[in-house]
């Protein structure tokens, strides 16, 4: 559909392996990227709300250089405010630039990517429907980090394909830390030296890394810390800091027990 | 090798998802793209025959505007219906225009992108080797629905990545049939609603809906449908009309056992 | 990062599908892809070592024809010794021509990508950084075979995903071996069929099929040998010439337990 309206956009597939229907995985997946996507057309589409009252939206952000356009369901929102937040938006009512649809239930296909071919192809974005209040878009929700009886607590944002698994933790905020740090989950707990790099672990050793986003995150070196440890996207995680000297109760490669709320 | 051969070729992937050795997936893959690729030159493989005595073809459709190259095992025939017919064809038999093999096993790589790419260069069909009688090509078997006892008996074509399962059923099918319709399989039967949106149904409840392309799926929102209710594509499914004040028998998110033949 | 650096360039994504940390398994696959990969620039990333002592390197190949960007880890090395070796090397040293690393982590979009990208546009490989001794480049490990006890000892070098197991073995090498050879693996042994095509194996037939990259694959028809044996990319195998009248000991679709040593 993109190559038929819009023959001279070059097309890069960021990635077709959100999970189904969840909204915050693509959200975060688009704030990881935002920073590469500009100037140009960012179409995104997690839509488990397709063919209901839910808005179609596109959003110009950057003073022009850049609209994404998908539902207006929270995906687009992280990165919106990432980049600044947005200049102008419309919903996209205009029928006559979208294809005739044999269903209500692929926009994707019918409204989304026609909406981003006319927009590469230069129309301007109030051709695509009326213009909506950007005050009324739908916000998407970045978890915080808060301190609890003098841990940090925290989430699990993403798991890589390595099976890392970053935190809505910035390396700052272990500043001062030192070099182990308890990591507390539903499951159990375990020692971390916070490491610069994967490679700097020994074999078993669970290390927080500075991830390539900014971002700290739970790792195991060559094996996936997420599926040893237990711990998945959303899961609440809590960080305790200890002292150098301090007896760790946590053997390498025992994980303790110990309860955590989950989300 | 496209690439080599046709620098100037813009080259989009549909899929590289067909299960192993499933034509008649990869030929409902095609149809449900078919109308989009025109004009273009569509290259298809999947080919377990790939070395023995079946032809490799290349089928020039709508009056010279496409051309759709691949095996001559049915993967093309339903595509090539549903945008008219075939117009030409040629079997590939000119390996001055092929690849060098290292074995017989690749035609992908050696036959069928290279006759891609050449079409893609103005080569005419008639050059890529000899001219077949369109008659000859393998059909493709699109299976048709059946009344059985006042049921509808359909068959489950496709799921797609959301669970979905998509029947061969048109909506104008269930024309009148009122908003509560049975759905049996194999292996149990639930009553469904026909719904206009994935949206519109209650958490667990089965719908019938009509999908993006333009035929009838089983859905449940926000979950798999096939993986709930246990079918796949090539399974059989019954629909039975159900009176408004029918007692269904069936409460919902319960599945009773039932007995439907499997294909 | 690629579009952003090098605008004009085509970008084609030969797999994103090596497993993770495996390099041997990336190795392979650029040895498979390399005689389609020139003229070019080649990025290629699986980088346990990623911010630990690793050099990251360019590497010029086919008297500046192509370029292999990656780590120097033995990614490269196998794919460059089969184009006719190194020209020219150097290591990724010169910052201004990276991207700033929120972490150490993520060489691929910091340091490869914008390498590559640089390459595209023209810029001469020695100013991305210091020129090294090709000599000192990580080399690759291809497995050799051997003759054990008249056996031919051999090994998986991958499995592709129809379950076809490619070994380390030319067709020449058995030449004079007949119709009929004992394949044994750690977990069992069968009597295979040297055939010229899967389609020309009957059904649950083991069979050696020349592959399309020249290879011997242990292959059955329709479905997955690696899955039906048990065998899995490194796993050593022997090939056992049998007479044609020598009873086989192993019936059609009967596999006898054997020892044989997994690397």
């Amino acid at each position: 559909v993109l190559r038929s309206l819009a023959p001279a956009a070059h097309v890069i597939d960021i990635t077709h392996e959100i999970p189904p229907h969840d909204v915050r995985a693509g959200a975060l997946c688009l704030v990881r990227s935002a920073q590469h996507l500009c100037p140009g057309i960012v179409l995104a589409v997690v839509d488990p709300g397709v063919g209901t009252a839910r808005r179609a939206v596109a959003v110009e952000v950057g003073g022009g250089q850049s609209v994404l356009v998908g539902p207006d369901n929270g995906l687009l929102s992280m990165a919106v405010s990432m980049v600044g937040g947005a200049d102008r938006a419309v919903s996209l009512t205009n029928a006559a630039l979208q294809l005739p649809s044999a269903g209500p239930t692929f926009a994707g296909r019918d409204i989304f990517a026609p909406a981003a071919a006319h927009l590469a192809n230069g129309v301007d974005l109030l051709e695509l429907g009326d213009a909506v209040d950007t005050a009324t878009l739908v916000p998407g929700v970045l978890p915080v980090t808060a301190e609890e009886d003098g841990d940090l607590a925290c989430e699990v944002l993403w798991v890589d394909r390595y099976g890392n698994a970053q935190l809505n933790v910035d390396p700052a905020d272990l500043d001062g830390w030192g070099r182990r740090v308890q990591v507390a989950w539903e499951g159990g707990s375990r020692t971390a030296t916070v490491a610069r790099a994967y490679g700097d672990l020994a074999a078993g050793e669970v290390g927080l890394v500075a991830d390539s986003y900014g971002l700290v995150a739970v790792s195991l070196p060559r094996s996936s810390a997420a599926a040893t440890l237990g711990i998945e996207a959303g899961d609440r995680i809590r960080l305790r800091r200890l002292g150098d000297d301090d007896p760790d109760g946590t053997e390498a490669g025992v994980t303790t027990a110990v309860h955590v709320r989950r989300n």
